[in-house]
């Protein structure tokens, strides 16, 4: 049984590494197994402990997946890893059960319009699906974490402007049905930082002894001080991914989740300690630039690196 | 005589495009003077009203600031525009004074070691030299206003930590000289958004019936989470350049000042009008890739648009 606190204490910031699921969702070419295996285990020397690894769903649509399991194996067995798995129906629960991941991710809409065009199915279906993952789960040995993400929480790629207080209600129904971590998506990049605080500052409100993630895309410049938004309203839990990659399916052309390698300094800057090293954490860029030659790498820290003094360079 | 508050009112965000200046500091390749001019113009068209024009320094050494008068006469030309001169040296001030901008801005390290191996001069001269400037601003029929930037306010170079109470201190010293604005820059791009809170509420709160402004480049890729955080402490005037344009002379490689396409997008989700129409302003980008090929441009608002529905798209 993975113990929420224990993988999400309330003193410090987490920051979860979802390059391997979401920056491979929408890609082509993607890196080998031995690769993705290398990235984890180069993150984890750095530092990082928290992997998104891959989605349970059929390889012949998402071979990007096919190696799931394989991936999951080889983050489990780094001390103190913890691996998260995506899934987005029944089976994919089934999966991601009998994988024994140590936390199951699954998302919901923010929008009615949106869950119905996305996956054909109410807001109310989608949570009544968190349901019975919650209680699969807590029927199993393994008694993973859930994490529900609302996608579209600030902003809707079909709607426009979202009704913060839908979002509230819905992460309310989310944490009923049992999710231990509600993770709020500005899947399109719409959010500005005052919306974020205000969205996060509600949330938490309602959360309880539950937690609340960010997950930010970095399609319109913000996702920085979006990060650092949600993290002075309460946030202690943000998604990144290395070289910030993946794309968003409703803004081709945008650049994807917020650069992984950023959001550590901005958290330092921040006074919080992430554990992670930032010169090994750039270093693991050139996986994907061997990988994945073609994909847009993003981020400023790995251009400037830390902040040096002239006297130190000299000596 | 130009008035503080009709060119930087309280009540409002005031954005000024460096790029004319700063962009062009370090640059070996620059603009026509034509190609300036229609940069103005056409940011002129899309709302921007503050540009900071050129340097008055000697033509043989800084070939790319040899028009700043016929810059200045364009500016000058359009309606409700405000256009800046950097001053270096007193010769520049005479000029600048001559050329009757309607503003002057001129630079103070924040630390003692920056200010000697930058100009060979202590802050305390550097700031007796702005009072002389302010001195013969003040006895010239123009009357132009003063903005005094303290380089290095959040970060030096050579000394690494900069002690906020002497940046306070030598603010405290400009403001007393005369200065109308002192602008803090993060000139290495050192700063995390907290830092930027606390030494602009610092600064704002010795400013008495004087602005201040920040200045801030995102060589670290933090530039638009401190340009929230100075928002919100209370600044007013933010500096920016289209597409990013320059680097910074102390880290080679570095990304520029903060994005000015982007910098307006956050100002709107924060609830400022900045009259600044975004999708004209990201079109004038190609005026910089046109006639400096070489030159990297950044920003995220030029890659993804403002923020669209499919509905909007479809209709």
């Amino acid at each position: 049984m993975t113990k929420l606190r224990d993988v999400y204490p309330t003193d410090r910031v987490v920051l979860r590494e979802v390059g391997l699921r979401d920056g491979l969702q929408l890609v082509k070419s993607f890196p080998s197994t031995a690769a993705k295996i290398e990235w984890i285990g180069r993150e984890h020397a750095a530092g990082v402990r928290n992997f998104e690894v891959g989605s349970f769903l059929p390889a012949s649509r998402f071979p990007q997946f096919a190696d799931v399991h394989e991936v999951l194996s080889a983050v489990r067995a780094l001390p103190s890893a913890h691996a998260v798995g995506l899934v987005l129906n029944d089976r994919g629960a089934d999966d991601a059960l009998a994988a024994e991941v140590d936390e199951i991710m699954c998302v919901v809409s923010a929008t009615e319009a949106h869950s119905q065009a996305n996956t054909r199915r109410s807001r109310a279906e989608a949570v009544a699906h968190v349901k019975r993952l919650c209680d699969l789960r807590d029927a199993s040995d393994h008694r993973p974490l859930v994490n529900a993400g609302i996608a579209m929480a600030f902003g809707c790629s079909i709607t426009g402007a979202v009704d913060p207080q839908e979002v509230v209600d819905l992460a309310s129904a989310l944490f009923e049905a049992g999710a231990d971590v509600v993770g709020l998506a500005d899947t399109v990049g719409f959010a500005g930082p005052n919306q974020i605080s205000a969205l996060v500052g509600r949330t938490q409100a309602i959360a309880g002894d539950r937690a609340v993630a960010i997950h930010l895309h970095d399609t319109r410049g913000m996702a920085i001080a979006n990060a650092s938004a949600a993290v002075d309203a309460g946030c202690r839990i943000l998604d990144g991914s290395l070289g910030g990659l993946g794309g968003c399916p409703f803004a081709p052309g945008a650049t994807g989740n917020v650069v992984f390698e950023d959001l550590v300094f901005l958290c330092e800057t921040k006074g919080f300690a992430t554990g992670i090293d930032l010169e090994k954490l750039v270093a693991i860029r050139d996986i994907l630039s061997r990988e994945m030659p073609a994909e847009p790498l993003y981020g400023q820290m790995a251009r400037a690196g830390l902040p040096r003094v002239a006297e130190l360079k000299a000596g």
